[in-house]
């Protein structure tokens, strides 16, 4: 596998491109879309949240073929609590993208980011769109990175390569997080394009244990968003032969697609509201993975935990406070081992050893800094 | 019931002190002490954390007859993670202050607060005990309520008098909150002293009841100590009819110790690690009580929600998020009501209805502030 430079437009066959169209009043880009050339097989999961915005019910419905073409999203607003026009905007939105590209509106999904409960200006959405279109080129994937962010302070893309066949596959990425990340899909928006023919089967299973092991182990606040999902967008382009079953190719798209999707996860950790450092946090010996999984995520989650981080303070008694409060009665002073990477570094290392099974997990976080609470005290 | 001045020694038969032992380099009280005159009925509730402090496993087998005497406790260090030398300094803290008290080591209840991991400073709490043995009093209340504190900015204190038969029985309490606050018992210190004449069956459920909807109905940062406890001793002297079932003394008797330990609950927030609003969160039209507190819980240690309340900004859609993010299939845009009283107060309300049922809870909050990411950035 190699990391080459490029964005979400990097496989052959997709086009990007982000605008400014006025939902943002700091000028910002706020409208971004991406599109295959032709239908492309894809995989979608969403957030969990019973409160779901308004792009995210289209989109579900859009996406339950597995078959799209183009993705759409608005940054600013999250069209959410918005009411019956929130909906009827965000249908309208993959309308008028169907229209101008030619394609059912059904193979458009709609994703949006930004403040809740705020109407959706649709009309700057509305008159914006033919330009949009208009200005799709490889070139455009930066734009399109830099339309989703919301609080970000830095783009997020990725793009790789593999060999299948004799057959260079390329699978590249963009994202956006900052606030509101928790695990338990889909916490950020998370897009992946690749030019592999895949099976859509074969890439539902490939994307899920990929997302299962990047941006369902990262946590910055604990909060989980109403709005976000991951998508993956496979167009065949590459001219592979087909993943249809697993094998040495579909491990090693497998592969391929867990580390553009780690790789993005990372990124949201490390660009997360506020955060100066970059925490791994491990849980070892644990009597199966979901415990080691949620051990790793409490301790990522205490708010205790990540202030001493923030302070360069190796504080073992919250860490041990943090895995006690999961109330698994063999987790005692007596079998916990707590170790720590030297605290005064940008990326620091928490290992948690329960000693009583064979499992493990590892959870990615930022710490809580004063920046945190400035910036969500203001943010409206 | 009538509010009268005075704190845990107030109850007839009950002294108190607090000293400085040298335990906290600032000088401060550290070292607490209440007792009785005879032997008391008690009840007591201990953290749920697998992680239990030394002191707690003491005082668990202590408490265990019901019976105790005297409470001694110190601040500064947790005496938690500090291995069998932990439990030996416990144990030989209660033997200690039977000795001088004249009665068994097993009739009290020994507690720690402060720092996990460090070794307990014995010597320093051997080498005093019989000056806080000598200075034992009524007014040692407040030195008493003073010596439990750690990051508190007040001690908090409280006591109430109900008439019960034609006796006057008075109901006082003192306690110590701060930091690592979250429901699920006991996550701070509380102790309660009353004069009644009751059964330990039926202070037990007096007590149970009292703590369910006040102790365990606040949250500062949703972190679970290892530490802490909630006692509740009653010595007979006011010479009541003694209160052995349930009805009109039992009720009478229920909701002012309800009322105590409110009190002490609320102070605790108000006081919480570098709070600057009060919060109570309502959630209505829930389909159980059960469900009603775990949806107000979640709002209440939604970081987005308490940085939102700290800058003035009744922002619903960190509301509706965090309540969403329980995953109730039915709390849905469509069902959910979020109310707010006007946010540019100290105390401020937040209401929720989630209109698929009829149960309710109430949960108290503070907001989170740049202070509370100050405190435990330096805070070892």
């Amino acid at each position: 596998m190699n990391i080459i430079t490029g964005g979400i437009a990097k496989p052959k066959g997709f086009k990007a491109n982000g605008i400014h169209c006025g939902i943002k009043s700091s000028g910002k880009l706020d409208l971004g879309l991406i599109t295959s050339d032709s239908l492309t097989v894809s995989s979608s999961v969403f957030t969990k949240n019973s409160v779901k915005a308004a792009p995210l019910m289209i989109s579900q419905k859009h996406a339950r073929n597995n078959k799209i073409q183009a993705v759409i999203v608005n940054s600013g607003n999250a069209n959410c609590f918005t009411g019956s026009f929130g909906l009827i905007y965000a249908e309208r939105t993959a309308s008028l993208i169907g229209k101008l590209l030619k394609i059912p509106k059904e193979d458009v999904i709609v994703a949006s980011t930004g403040i809740i409960g705020k109407p959706l200006p649709f009309k700057k959405i509305q008159k914006s769109v033919s330009v949009l279109v208009k200005g799709l080129s490889i070139a455009g994937s930066k734009r399109m990175a830099e339309a989703i962010l919301t609080t970000d302070t830095k783009h997020k893309e990725i793009a790789v390569t593999i060999t299948l066949g004799g057959k260079k596959v390329t699978i590249a990425g963009c994202a956006k997080g900052s606030g509101m990340i928790a695990p338990n899909m889909a916490t950020m928006l998370g897009f992946i394009t690749t030019d592999a023919a895949i099976s859509p089967k074969m890439l539902k299973a490939a994307f899920k244990s990929a997302v299962d092991q990047s941006f369902n182990c990262i946590t910055v606040d604990g909060c989980m968003s109403t709005n976000d999902m991951v998508t993956v967008m496979a167009n065949g382009f590459a001219q592979n032969k087909t993943i249809s079953k697993p094998g040495r190719d579909f491990n090693l798209f497998t592969k391929a697609l867990h580390f553009a999707c780690l790789d993005l996860a990372k990124k949201i950790v490390l660009d997360g509201e506020g955060a100066t450092k970059f925490i791994k946090v491990n849980c070892l010996g644990a009597q199966n993975e979901k415990q080691a999984h949620a051990a790793a995520l409490q301790i990522a989650n205490s708010n205790l935990v990540k202030t001493a981080a923030c302070g360069d303070n190796p504080n073992w008694g919250r860490v041990a406070a943090a895995v006690g409060s999961l109330g698994i009665s063999k987790v005692t002073e007596t079998n916990l081992r707590i170790k720590f990477s030297p605290f005064d570094k940008k990326e620091i290392h928490i290992t948690v050893d329960l000693n009583i099974g064979p499992a493990k997990a590892t959870v990615y976080t930022s710490d809580l800094s004063l920046e945190y609470v400035r910036i969500n005290k203001r943010y409206n």
